[in-house]
């Protein structure tokens, strides 16, 4: 045995690989495994300036400090987004470097405001297990909890990635897959009580009351996503997977060139819901998502929003809105009447299906 | 007349419109108008490195707080261009959505030094209605303020644009056209006494005596401006007008591309003037400015400086330039005799004139 | 003499050049010579934020407040080729905007951790001088030193440049060139006594006793740079040499486009180190350095190390380790044996040389 590591240790040495971090294969995962990732990010001034240049999100929470104390806060809180990347960022060299696909997320929540001068990060336990009968890859299902430096949760996510084997001959046949709430449990609603609500200062009349269950909103603007975009936006997450960076390994795949980070798709959707959803300027949950097809640099995505449930949370100032969001490439939203063909399957132009949950003040707060 | 207004709620709902801001078109404005803009906008350190690497401006005041705490200032103030965007920004929704093209300005005036944790805030209103002959479009001009939050004034300008009409075949017969100065008087310049100018920190020996009436300054760099850098610029600054953003939509119109948001091309001039007018750290007004033609991605910025004026102010420390620079693409300002052809039409690569009016110190400082 | 000086002064104000700065040419230096380079720059979380959003670095030192506290920090310090950089650039105006090539770097220390507020500046005196056989051209070496705001020695190194001649016909003959240190001498390593490192939050298990001397890592990653990316780094650098942003004047060269700023190549090669030493988070000294091919828009970089030297500074809590780092374009560092070929030469694709000394904690740390 001794011998057999040492010639793996010349081996490696030889081809240089001895201290490289290759990324987990489908066979280094299983269920009930802790995985503390690396790298704590403190979130700073240059962050938000980069999230609103990256995705030109205008919700005025966001944007000033002054509207922020106005409605509770001390100051502006981080886009939900931006926390959500940086945060998520740190699980991808441990989870889905070598990933073939981010199948979806459920029962993600977003507990407690952060802050520039906050620092998060994250763990994540193994929850579930299914190889694929190709043999060749699996699924691997997460749960990962995102802190800041006071230990409070500010994070809560499952996803599930398709991920290859290091081995493809050796079948183990495990098949473990965990429930998952189709629609995120919601405990507690961590805003503060809005006592004004500027509606001139937001850029939108509409709350709580005036959207009804069914409602469409075809929003107006496209965004047009260029190269150094996305791969600035991802680099700035510190999300390190080859398919976001390595163009020159990408052009010898059957994509080739670089794929867009699907956090930027969402963070681009939910940018262009502004228009028609202006005074929902948090998201509480994300009860499911899908990157229903690929993006690719110079794709323009628009976006469309339906009104799914709206939820009173036992507050008078807020009620929730949970909302579908469909990303859309290179189509305007009024010429897509549903996003899935005949068959279920998602038109070519769909990117993005997104349901999720917002807060939104009430007629009250006016 | 409610079955009229039931119709088009459904028709709105159908095609999810209902809750949509499409912009103001000619129609919607009439004189006296006031709108306040949403979204104030807090300056950050991130949006300060922003317009550093977007422009790549080296005006030295903006850049060190050291030298700005030499120049009696507490901390260095923001460049009054990036104020000017962020605060610009904000009206582009309620005015300029619909724009067709942004015609001009006039009286601008930078009013009070901005710092980084000032949240700036704008008001329009609307002085002047011209409708356009054939009858499609409109020119809408407007006198904006702009403020922060402790209520000083920051930005003064005139402004006007051409506006699409919602129903070309009715025409109203409007032409109510504001009387504007030639040159924005100048009242106040709200800059501390300047003990001391240390003009090997600043880059530039030449101070206010230096320059000559007539003279002109072929500025010696050019910068290539690359689709990321304008759309990054103009979604820093939250300004959404959709010729910028949606390269989808402009493939199917003339111009075949996205356009670039004239603003960044003043500062793409301005930053380039740096050499030769190292010590013109302030921008006291913009007297006129006009986008003689359109800019796109892979153009390549130059600029030369004529000095228009030599102005004082009744101080010993510093006096005033009046400067009009000339905004090129791709050609040499050497190669550039007059921006204007025998017809006093502005030859295919001129961009910008611009006519304003700089802070430079005297002598007796150095 | 005075007709011929006010012909050339009417020369120079009918084409604009009068107060031009064109850069210093060959004949403009001499040995002794001393200059204060301007725009002393005041380093903010913008700039932090956009050194990650360029490079993609996630050395944990540099992300995190909490874990440089744990290591000894009052905050984390800023990335030392960010300081580099920024530090560097004010160079560029008075000492290669008229260079031919960047030649190479030697005895380049860091000396002092710089902090976000910190106003770095820079100093230079010429220290040998070489005319080319050729007439045209000859190589300035200079030795350059930068301070913070409170005088400490930030940075110190020597470089040499080839630059252009003023006048091909005359030749002065000069051939003074400078001795160099082949590796930086260490005096002093100032970095905090290292308690505690947590090499989960680091993202590496490898300290100190780990590496062997001979030791290669292939870096696994590969980064695509566009034209934006490097572009913007560049500019928020503050480094005007024209050959990294004009485009309009770089496509009349054999090059064809612009060239990208060889900092940034060190950036980037270092940022892709990180798998393999993610706990070498500080450079200490850079030995000598060569960018041995150009590197264009859209170029993937990729990235090999090898292990040249385990040094001891008398610390029980650091060593030394004296790395070569070779960045690649376009190929894997699997593919390549050998940086050079059997003349000598540089093979096509390596774009970068870096000899370096990093600091790196002790197993003991654990």
């Amino acid at each position: 045995m001794k011998d057999i590591e040492k010639s793996a240790r010349a081996h490696f040495k030889e081809y240089g690989m001895s201290k490289i971090n290759r990324g987990n294969y489908f066979e280094d995962f299983c269920i009930g495994q802790k995985i503390i990732h690396p790298l704590p990010r403190t979130i700073s001034d240059g962050d938000v300036s980069f999230y609103i240049a990256l995705t030109g999100s205008r919700f005025a929470l966001h944007s000033s400090n002054e509207l922020a104390r106005e409605m509770g806060y001390q100051r502006r809180p981080i886009d939900d987004m931006l926390m959500f990347h940086l945060t998520f960022g740190k699980s991808v060299q441990d989870i889905s470097l070598n990933a073939i696909a981010n199948l979806g997320y459920a029962e993600v929540s977003f507990k407690h405001p952060v802050y520039v001068g906050d620092t998060v990060s994250m763990q994540t336990e193994i929850i579930g297990l299914k190889e694929n009968s190709n043999g060749k890859s699996g699924v691997v299902y997460v749960h990962s909890i995102g802190h800041n430096q006071e230990g409070d949760e500010v994070l809560n996510l499952k996803r599930w990635v398709m991920v290859h084997k290091k081995d493809k001959g050796v079948m183990s046949g495990i098949n473990s897959v965990p429930v998952l709430e189709k629609v995120t449990p919601i405990d507690e609603v961590s805003i503060p009580h809005i006592r004004v609500l500027d509606t001139k200062a937001t850029g939108g009349e509409y709350l709580f009351e005036d959207y009804e269950v069914g409602e469409r909103l075809n929003h107006l603007e496209g965004i047009t996503v260029d190269s150094s975009d996305h791969t600035l936006a991802t680099k700035l997450y510190q999300n390190n997977a080859k398919v976001h960076f390595d163009d020159f390994m990408m052009k010898s795949t059957p994509m080739g060139e670089r794929l867009m980070y699907g956090g930027h798709v969402i963070s681009i959707a939910r940018s262009i819901s502004f228009n028609g959803l202006q005074n929902a300027q948090w998201i509480c949950a994300i009860n499911s998502g899908a990157h229903a097809n690929p993006t690719y640099a110079g794709d323009t995505i628009y976006a469309y929003s339906e009104i799914l449930e709206k939820i009173e949370v036992g507050r008078k100032d807020i009620g929730l809105l949970r909302i579908r969001t469909i990303g859309l490439k290179n189509i305007r939203p009024e010429d897509v009447k549903n996003p899935k063909d005949e068959d279920g399957k998602y038109i070519k132009n769909v990117v993005l299906d997104l349901d999720y949950t917002v807060v939104i003040p009430k007629n009250k707060n006016k």
